[in-house]
């Protein structure tokens, strides 16, 4: 079984998790069609670089998110293994 | 006008890059998925992280592309300001 965490499907975090998610399948679609319309390498390679960039903020977001409601909770009711989950997380992330 | 490059449709550099596309248009899909689905904070973010490691696998499939056609070709042809602007994107790219 997963793990799971609720997100207020009215609420701004969720709303701009899915914003920010719309918008890079928007990107993706976008390099797809310049590789297929024999745009220039170095412009396709700048817009990937966008996308890695929307990536970030996203990671960032979420990150916070986390951090600010799952993280501080558990440490609270005494959760410790949390810590080592998000030092291990934040190896990967930051990659 | 954008530049252009002419990439061979049926040849295998051009499908390499649109397999790689497809798949990571999948990934985004499916991470926006686990965001609806309430998946847990920290497996979302390693799937994004799993998206920015084949984001980089496509960075250096096309540079690789690029640097033995165009780059290539255009200092053969005394175009050297090829040579700047492939420093240029290298800066990007590696950020």
């Amino acid at each position: 079984m997963h793990k799971h965490k609720f997100r207020d499907k009215q609420g701004e975090e969720y709303k701009a998790l899915i914003r920010r998610l719309n918008r890079i399948e928007g990107q993706i679609r976008g390099i797809h069609n310049m590789v297929d319309e024999d745009r220039y390498c170095v412009d396709i390679l700048t817009q990937v670089s966008a996308v890695q960039s929307a990536l970030n903020a996203f990671t960032k977001e979420l990150l916070s998110q986390h951090i600010h409601s799952c993280v501080v909770e558990d440490i609270r009711s005494g959760n410790d293994a949390v810590v080592d989950e998000l030092c291990c997380l934040l190896q990967k992330v930051m990659k």
